[in-house]
């Protein structure tokens, strides 16, 4: 249930959820606080007055008696129960002019895969079914041999005419159709697009309808995101992740590339995704109590590098021009020949990729969003260190990968850092004093920048004109937290004594470049995609964002920077990881799993490098927001707000 | 070349092929000449006068220089190699009616397949073929995947329009594509019985299409046969055989079956029928200079427990009434899967079985000898411990097996013994001595008898009236040989003087009981076949013997013992080891491969322990010839030429 905060004295109201944390909700109102300890509570600058309603406050030494009886709590240690009133102390007070910002963020949440919806749409219909047949027991008169006692009950009992099967089933088929007298529950898939007739894929005793399981992966090359899906009933029954093994070889897909050319590295790093996965999902499976005999299937997404290794196929010619993958479908695999810990019936589909860098995971989050079947003009982005843009509608798609760089992953960012424990997630600064007031993940000392921190940052910069257009700091402001640096001019976000290392947390000039490069090489890219279409940034009807790191940021902030193309807010929408969504429907619907084949050959690859007008538009977007102002109207507006 | 032998003085000519043995030739001629000694020269009883022509004879001590130069040999020393005529001596002349026989065996020889008429049928059409394409090299401009390049060059320089694969191909993809500057050579298999394309197995740099081999294997309970074909070029390059490991934990499959149910007994004689196998087909590949990688793809032919014991599926239930085996058809599976030494991309496809006890050996001869497409009615016949049985022609096909026993392969019968050296084959005997002339398996002294020689010895024994219609042997005849041993009367075959072992070598009445009950069961069920269908024995158009025992039959004994229907001696064929040449045919041709199920379908099982009408035709068959004579007009006339 949401909650009603009022902030005086700017009488600003925002709706929160209940239990939200009284910081993250000023710092995402653009409340200024000026509490840089990112919420552990230490620095005690966080003190707002409680008027009315009820907050669960921790009380810290910082707060005198006096100061607790008379209603001032820490933000940072508070969480809303009740509407409440608080005041900001004279102390945090500053120029109501930066509350014209506007902030995306709060309330805007992923939405998850819509079972309903697909059932509405007549799409929920697994390939892979269970049938429950009694047959009678073989007699002299009547000796037809096991596999053909099963087929002839399966066609009188249930239409299904012929089969093809693996041979592995042979070898316990006697012995299961013996077990319970004849009554057995036969696994097929339906799915036509290998086989001539459904596909026999395990025989249990009795009748076992009720407990059908399915496996969906998402091969993140940093995170292994691993879902349990209830096939007898169309739900989600949880999902789990952990960190992709693969990260102890190298942090990027490049890295892990060039590692498969040392002796035994891509079976090393085949391997280390597949342990992963088997950690991640019987971890799964234990807390549902399930075995994993009860498994039918698995479907995987991932990008085309990830897809390689999970195969033990060699990416060799991915990083090479002219960036080459050895396929774009792979065929159905027994998941015990690539070593995962399942029954030998269970078979993998892997989500089909278009390129290179637009792989599986691109391909699996179209057919979630749904784009491909929608007749609104659509840009998909999913922001990582190979952004990929997807644009089109139900009747065409295109797509590219640009080589962001790794930026908004913190990487080539000197104090960047993934989203973790200690990263910062959110910042606003004071344009009076450029004291920040900033939140981190799991609100403890700050230790970095998360990606969507830079982006928060990058605003707040703008917004408090440190930074110019053109990506330099300001020269002539009277603050120690503008200096020069080791490596050139910097911003001091946090000093050392409120660190966890005690080391200043600064952002330099060179950070920023990298930042600006990254998000000039996506906005490029889809400006690029339209206008090779004949189309322009404002015929986007739709905007969807997707990947982990698509569910932090801060759309507001985004368009300020000039990654995001200034629209409507309401034509943003989130999907989070529609990767695993998109490998979970599989696995709901057999016509998207006719229909996947067909959606990857829809999306036309763009090499960016080689498309005419890239490299310009790229230049033009080393800006901020970007060299033609006019793209971004709102962002014009909303800084001149701030400057007054 | 054949060459003309006459006989002095019964002037009988028989026609043989240069360099054939004097002593066979004897015997098969009818001719007596007392020798017991099986042919290794050691008794010197066989001794005839050279008239005419030229024989490569051995000289042993046996004959002196007078003799010698006289023109005296020694039959079992002697080969022919020009038109001879010979004189038997006066000491081994006996009464002319013995040649009244006619024997069959000379000159008569398994066809092989022939695979000009497969070609003339428009059948040679190898489902597995090479194609070579030339493709571009990828540019940024055209980065196609691999797969799809290749798929691509397919579709348009063979018009192959879609392919499935295999996911194990796609890891040496890019290396293969790039060893040749991508040039390629693609092997599919375009038999659509699985899938719904053709099925992509290979790949190879540069242009291999003259060089494509395929495997066919009989897996037989005693022996393995592995034949090398060249579908390059539509050759059978050779084959080789050895005896089926599995030999060393059962004679037979009942006992095979029995030693599965011990632990790990399934996967000791799984990995036993592999690594025959395998060593035969590795010896087969040096011997031709071939590598394992050039082999495509296997076929394999087996009775319904081998099959199951080769996929490693538990036959358990084969031998448990009502007998059923697991499945008909065994679905492509990797050869590698089940251990054998060859690449990845080579699969095994298996004839199907049509029951527990009419196996793929029997689908396989079927399609060999092509009955099935045939519009004379046909008897086809396996001769082994279990008799197999098919009859009909293209409209209709019923099969069964019959429970001989294994009497003729040796079993049960105290000096019988398996086909190899010192193994008695032949054998005829002089009605008014009731000495017996024989010969051996590579003519040395006798050690026991053969199966064919069994046969072979009880028509010996009817036509010199040494047994009597209900297998008695005669009691009023001056003959030490004919006497009472430990198990009953028997007759003294060879002493122990000329016998490998120094102990006599005799038969019982106890082993020609054990003989009638095995011809019995097979008469019985072919005549409850024809009977059960409305037909009568003279109805039988063409009968053709198979199984590497039916090679080596005398068909006038046989037909003599009441084993062969009575029916014009130019209906029988022999087709040797008809389920190898069905392995090979199915290679060759893609028709046949696709047709394979439909045959097995269409032979219709019948449990002769079921059938109305068996178990009477089968005591009416425990009778020499039979209790009805009239169904063996040729016999009779036969036995009473000799009784004159």
């Amino acid at each position: 249930m949401s909650k009603r905060v009022v902030f005086k004295p700017y009488d600003l109201t925002v709706e929160v959820p209940e239990g939200e944390n009284l910081l993250r909700i000023a710092v995402q109102a653009g409340v200024h606080i000026n509490a840089s300890c990112g919420g552990e509570g230490v620095c005690g600058k966080c003190r707002i007055l409680l008027e009315k309603g009820k907050l669960d406050s921790h009380r810290s030494p910082l707060l005198s008696d006096e100061e607790w009886s008379l209603g001032y709590r820490q933000a940072c240690q508070s969480r809303v129960l009740s509407d409440v009133v608080v005041r900001i102390p004279p102390e945090s007070l500053l120029d109501r002019r930066t509350l014209t910002r506007r902030r995306g963020g709060i309330g805007l949440r992923p939405s998850p895969i819509d079972l309903s919806a697909l059932r509405a749409e007549g799409l929920y219909n697994p390939a892979f079914k269970k049938r429950y047949v009694e047959l009678a027991s073989p007699t002299l008169g009547d000796n037809l041999n096991d596999l053909a006692r099963l087929e002839q009950g399966l066609a009188r009992q249930h239409a299904v005419e012929s089969l093809t099967l693996d041979f592995f089933l042979l070898r316990k088929l006697a012995r299961v159709m013996r077990q319970d007298d004849f009554r057995v529950t036969a696994t097929l898939d339906f799915s036509r697009r290998r086989y001539r007739t459904p596909f026999l894929l395990n025989v249990e005793a009795g009748n076992t309808t009720q407990r059908h399981f399915a496996i969906a992966v998402d091969i993140g090359t940093t995170t292994v995101w691993v879902q349990l899906l209830d096939l007898a009933n169309g739900a989600i029954l949880g999902q789990a992740a952990d960190y992709n093994a693969q990260m102890s070889y190298g942090d990027d897909v490049i890295s892990r590339i060039v590692f498969c050319q040392k002796e035994q590295g891509l079976q090393k790093l085949q391997r280390s995704a597949v342990a992963t996965i088997n950690q991640v999902m019987h971890r799964l499976l234990k807390a549902h109590n399930l075995s994993v005999e009860e498994i039918s299937h698995i479907t995987v997404a991932g990008n085309t590098t990830m897809t390689h290794l999970f195969y033990g196929i060699d990416p060799k010619y991915i990083r090479l021009s002219p960036y080459i993958p050895t396929a774009g479908s792979i065929p159905l695999v027994r998941a015990l020949d690539l070593g995962l810990e399942v029954p030998e019936h269970v078979f993998i589909f892997c989500v089909s990729s278009v390129s290179s860098y637009v792989g599986g995971d691109i391909v699996s989050g179209v057919l979630a969003s749904g784009i491909y079947k929608d007749p609104k003009l659509t840009l998909y982005i999913d922001i990582g260190t190979n952004g990929e843009i997807v644009i089109g509608n139900q009747a065409w798609l295109a797509c590219a990968a640009c080589s962001a760089g790794p930026a908004f992953e913190g990487g080539g960012i000197k104090f960047g850092m993934r989203a973790s424990a200690g990263a910062i997630e959110d910042v606003i600064i004071n344009p009076e004093t450029f004291e920040p007031t900033l939140i981190t993940i799991d609100m403890v000392k700050p230790k970095g920048i998360a990606g969507s921190g830079l982006i928060n940052l990058l605003a707040a910069m703008m917004e408090a004109d440190l930074v110019s257009p053109n990506g330099k700091l300001r020269e002539d402001l009277d603050t120690p937290r503008i200096r020069l640096g080791d490596s050139g001019r910097e911003y001091v976000l946090v000093f050392g004594s409120e660190t966890q290392s005690g080391q200043d947390l600064t952002i330099s000039e060179a950070d920023i470049d990298n930042l600006m490069r990254a998000k000039g090489a996506m906005f490029a890219g889809y400006l690029t995609l339209l206008e090779s279409v004949g189309l322009k940034l404002q015929d986007l009807e739709q905007v969807i964002l997707a990947g982990a790191f698509g569910n932090f940021i801060n759309i507001e902030n985004s368009i300020a920077i000039g990654l995001l193309p200034d629209l409507p807010r309401d034509r943003f929408q989130f999907v989070g990881n529609a990767s695993l969504q998109g490998a979970s429907l599989l696995a709901f619907s057999r016509d998207l799993l006719e229909e996947e084949r067909r959606v990857a050959n829809m999306m036309t690859n763009f090499e960016l490098s080689e498309t005419p007008g890239y490299m310009n538009q790229y230049i033009a977007a080393l800006f901020l927001p970007h060299t033609q102002i006019e793209l971004f109207p709102t962002v014009t507006e909303r800084l001149q707000g701030v400057k007054g």
